[in-house]
């Protein structure tokens, strides 16, 4: 089922007095270094540190009563498995994850503090899906995906529903993709609330398959790719995110490592945002000049902070980070 | 000359357009930590990275036009500093800035960026206040200090102003001091705005003057205090400062070096701010639990984000900080 943007007012209307309504942040020296105005929906500051809670809360609340009293399962890297537990915590619903041993261990620990309980798998060894589809078949529960479920779509819909209501009006929208949940949800509210705005998808060069299937039109993966936007190792876009992604997006870019960790050095330091890797991606396009905006409103989703401070640090303490500084 | 609150109604004015409106944020974990309901005022996002700018852009919009043809200067550990040069380089006035050699190289290179003339000392041979006079003098400059001027007070004043605007009202309102430039303003505002709310200002134990000048009445002092909080170094509270505080405040608490990191920590992590040690001074007071603020509405002023990312994470890194978390 492929959600129409109907669905993006419905989740609204649920995540209303729920969901944060994050700020738009707007920084001068950016506006210089971009050539652009600039503006930046923060969704790091968003509950559970990230855009996920949306459609993490949407899904949990559209579900029926009968499934909802057997509980939910999931696999995420971490920050959709946060947003779960935290709905699930709201909304009395028992919420079981399936995180990689790989996963941070502030996300990992945010969602045990919500309730959840965490089944650990490696990488290497297992898929998530694989893994994921079997615990909830025997101990039935009912599968909540990170990003291939039409509630969670039309949630994370929210965002850009939000940011041009705010700002009234975008020559361009960044949105960073990994599964393709926010960029497929950005769509939709893209093209009803803004139809001339220019969207593009942003993900890592290391991570390319959503570029990859954009341009072919069939469905490319990766596996467990080696880059720091963790957000965006997903194996690749899902039955629902990629024909919204393929009809509606009007380009797909990708970035380079070092732009992505320039791009979050410059949004602590500067900005002063806890940015993680994944959520200074759509901002690392304007860095690296992969879209031309010179002059234009460029709208950029920052779509989490969950990163260890202490894992920050060694990255940024690799060197100067920032050569355009 | 002691600023009334009609001359933080005039700042804002000047203000308006020139200075953020900087978010209030608000987290339900932070609400749970205190037990009570805490919001923050984040001038961590104003422009320069600290509530100074303000101050510094009113004190050089308010100066004659002969004064301003000939130039201004400051002495400052950085925040004023950075605001000043900003404020010059949007106004036209060049800027002289007497600096000590310790100050962080950020806050440092971002003032040299404004266009503003360093001159550095070092704090163990001389003070800032002597040497600054001095250069003033000797080259016909007017000098901008810190906090001790009535218009950088009126300037600071409308943080809380713009504070109460938005929220509504207060039980509590939390301010780091240094100098007391903005505690004094905040206190200007919170009496003609608030009067039923306690003000409160929070400084480190170990440079504890302004606690002694306000519970003895006269003006205590402290010589290059060891605290990690840099902006509240400050050898005493002002001429102009002092008798606002003593006379407005309610209370003064101090806080430990611990209480100032873990509060930091936390503001990081959890609520994704990039915030220096002094900008977490006041949320400190709330972690050590040194003012009762059971179901209450607290207003916390977060001052600034300038700090060395590197600096800081390698605070973070000695060791686990959060032992209340």
């Amino acid at each position: 089922m492929i959600p129409s943007y109907k669905f993006v007012l419905a989740a609204a209307r649920q995540l209303d007095g729920v969901a944060h309504r994050t700020p738009v942040m707007h920084g001068r020296t950016l506006d210089k270094l971009c050539g652009a105005y600039v503006l930046l929906k923060c969704e790091n500051f968003q509950r559970t540190g990230s855009f996920k809670f949306r459609g993490a809360y949407y899904a949990l609340a559209s579900l029926p009563e009968t499934d909802r009293a057997r509980g939910v399962l999931t696999y995420s890297s971490g920050n959709h498995a946060q947003a779960l537990a935290l709905a699930g915590q709201l909304l009395g619903v028992a919420v079981t994850v399936v995180m990689p041993t790989t996963a941070p261990a502030v996300k990992q620990a945010a969602a045990a503090s919500y309730g959840a309980e965490i089944i650990h798998y490696d990488p290497a060894q297992t898929s998530r899906e694989a893994l994921g589809h079997q615990i909830a078949q025997a101990r039935g529960l009912t599968l909540i995906p990170p990003y291939d479920h039409p509630h969670v779509v039309a949630g994370q819909g929210t965002v850009a529903k939000e940011f041009l209501e705010e700002v009234g009006s975008l020559d361009v929208l960044l949105v960073p993709c990994g599964g393709g949940g926010l960029l497929a949800g950005s769509a939709l509210s893209v093209r009803a609330l803004a139809p001339q705005c220019r969207l593009i998808g942003v993900e890592p060069e290391r991570a390319d398959d959503a570029t990859r299937s954009f341009q072919t039109g069939r469905l490319h993966q990766v596996h467990n790719p080696d880059t720091i936007a963790d957000g965006a190792r997903t194996p690749s876009l899902g039955q629902i995110t990629f024909p919204i992604i393929r009809r509606y997006v009007d380009d797909m870019v990708t970035v380079s490592e070092e732009a992505i960790l320039q791009s979050m050095y410059f949004l602590w330091e500067r900005l002063k945002l806890v940015v993680e890797p994944t959520g200074a991606l759509a901002l690392a396009a304007l860095w690296e000049g992969k879209v031309a905006v010179a002059n234009q409103r460029v709208g950029v989703i920052i779509s989490g902070g969950n990163v260890e401070l202490r894992q920050a640090l060694s990255w940024f303490a690799q060197g100067p980070p920032c050569s355009q500084r």
